[in-house]
């Protein structure tokens, strides 16, 4: 049986104001008006499996949240971490759950503040994944990349295993500078890191165990007693002694050495609304090259502009907003805060929310 | 004994969205976080006069707002215009309400949305035109020029009267281009027009009788049966009958022309605010160049800038700003609208008040 783990972790300070420290962006609904980018990724894995096979890994500070966004899912298939842990830890808590209600389960892991833009290609090229995952490989989808990025890391991939369109994969790559990003494109033989993995959950323990016994021990401890009245005092005893790494680095990278890791390509259309520019390249631009990404069907207008190009308005506040004579803006409008930038120094936000934190304002961090 | 006349109309589009058609920056606190233009400038006459002595012309659109923002002026004080007819109607009206009270009274009249630095120097210039008045003249008050602004009028100023620092008056001048602005501040001879009058009443009537019998007469008419229950029915049948036009074409000019009307030099400090660019004038610059225009003394931070230089920001929102890498922007935050500007284009804000009415949205208006 296929199993669906979604970790729904991290805060996401690039997209503030409209994520919060309280608020990360999976909780929120960026493009999709009706569902959170969370809600979004249930329902994209109910391709693959039911909702009785799909588990949340998330931190205590979002657990009610989540209980709340998902009331399919039941209270033993959302993972409460007592404190965050990177992903290593998620993941493998997850695969060790899920061992112990059926040891011959195959899991695939998708982060739950992803926007995938043709759900059906998703599914096709999971199933291909899971294809990989049931013959014995540590299956990781990395995403054809259309453009040189530098902002994501990459995938080598290296010869066809002969099933279906599964790759080895050589190495994984940490996020490269332009040029490097160039040869990776131009070459064809890398994709984007998207953090995406398919595996026999008995393949990875073992792994896990081989590379990292340090996080393998405690996690085998915690899941064996998951159901268990004992649970939060051995979480109390063993959590916080995790180590805080990410699954590539702990896991897929030296598994990669020992060629134990394929990969199938996704060219399904993936973005992780890493800023808002990139939250802005999820609608299409009006005839002033604008994007307005709305979150809610408006009664009233949102924007009126007046000889403006190129903003990214992500209106949030139920306000009218307007502009003139301006240009490469990037406007977020949120109840509480507004925020105004340059759409190249938008980056920039994160000095705004150290500011605002340094400066004893955490109550709108 | 000398009655302030205050004439408080129109709609300011250009500070929309602060200023609203139901909202006009008169009612609204601009620089001053504890009252209104319309009582601050109350206030200002309060020096020349008493409240008995303070009379407020406005239109039945703001009727209820001006009483209740001015609890001290009492309700035969407040004379309510049943629609707008334009500077001479209101001021005629207050002069001929004024004339049956006291026919030797001297009356001034100041718009209720203008920022004066130096309350106490303009107590003094108004005395001095007053004292132009009693000698006979009709008296405007003429603002020395900073600058060659082309968005106002001016005054030509001719020889002194001999009456302290009075001049007379030779000619009104409309809104000049650039370089015609230049030669009149250079020459020295010219002052801004800032609608600001002074006058006997009993001048002024028989001025308007001269010049425009078509407006006197009705007014006189009018006036006669202010104080009756009949006031309403004389009303209908005559107030919509009173030409439009502005008090300076319809009797200043002519009277100019006539060597009936004086000056007094107004160097007290003034901005009739008919932009963001004038409002941000109001306030010093921080260390960016930028101006805050808060109308409310904040207990969160209001404006939190990153690399961001010469904004003019108007908190009105309740809303913490942040912007990163922009600069000459004006952004005007409210409660159910934003405006982002370039500095130099915030004169087009009347194209979207235009743009919101012509769409259906007058709500936004």
């Amino acid at each position: 049986m296929f199993f669906a783990v979604i970790p729904a972790g991290g805060t996401g300070t690039r997209l503030w104001p409209v994520s919060r420290a309280d608020r990360p962006k999976f909780l929120e609904s960026l493009v999709d008006p009706d569902r959170s980018m969370l809600q979004s990724t249930v329902q994209r894995v109910s391709r693959l499996t039911d909702s009785a096979h799909t588990l949340i890994v998330t931190g205590a500070a979002h657990a009610v949240a989540v209980a709340r966004q998902l009331p399919g899912i039941s209270e033993q298939n959302i993972l409460v971490e007592p404190s965050p842990r990177d992903s290593c830890a998620a993941i493998a808590l997850a695969a060790a759950v899920i061992a112990r209600r059926d040891p011959d389960a195959t899991m695939g892991s998708f982060a739950a503040d992803h926007v995938i833009d043709d759900q059906k290609r998703f599914a096709e090229v999971v199933t291909d994944a899971i294809a990989g995952a049931e013959a014995g490989h540590l299956m990781t989808i990395g995403i054809t990349p259309t453009h040189p990025e530098t902002g994501y890391g990459y995938v080598q991939c290296g010869a066809r295993t002969g099933l279906g369109p599964v790759l080895t994969v050589e190495k994984f790559r940490e996020k490269p500078p332009a040029e490097v990003a160039r040869e990776y494109v131009d070459s064809g033989k890398f994709l984007w890191n998207a953090s995406m993995f398919v595996w026999r959950v008995d393949r990875f323990l073992t792994a896990l165990a081989r590379y990292r016994p340090d996080i393998h021990a405690p996690i085998m401890e915690i899941a064996a007693v998951w159901d268990e009245p004992v649970r939060g005092q051995i979480l109390e005893e063993l959590w916080a002694t995790i180590p805080r790494i990410a699954v590539e680095y702990a896991v897929m990278e030296p598994a990669a050495a020992d060629h134990d890791v394929a990969t199938v390509p996704g060219d399904f259309g993936w973005t992780d609304v890493g800023d808002f520019r990139a939250l802005g390249g999820l609608v299409p631009p009006d005839v002033t090259g604008s994007m307005v990404v709305a979150a809610s069907r408006p009664s009233a207008p949102q924007v009126v502009t007046d000889r403006s190009e190129r903003l990214i308005v992500v209106p949030r506040g139920n306000r009218l907003i307007t502009a003139i004579g301006v240009h490469d803006l990037v406007v977020v409008d949120t109840p509480d805060a507004l925020l105004i930038s340059d759409i190249d120094a938008v980056q920039d936000v994160k000095k705004i929310v150290a500011t605002l934190s340094n400066s004893g304002y955490d109550a709108y961090v």
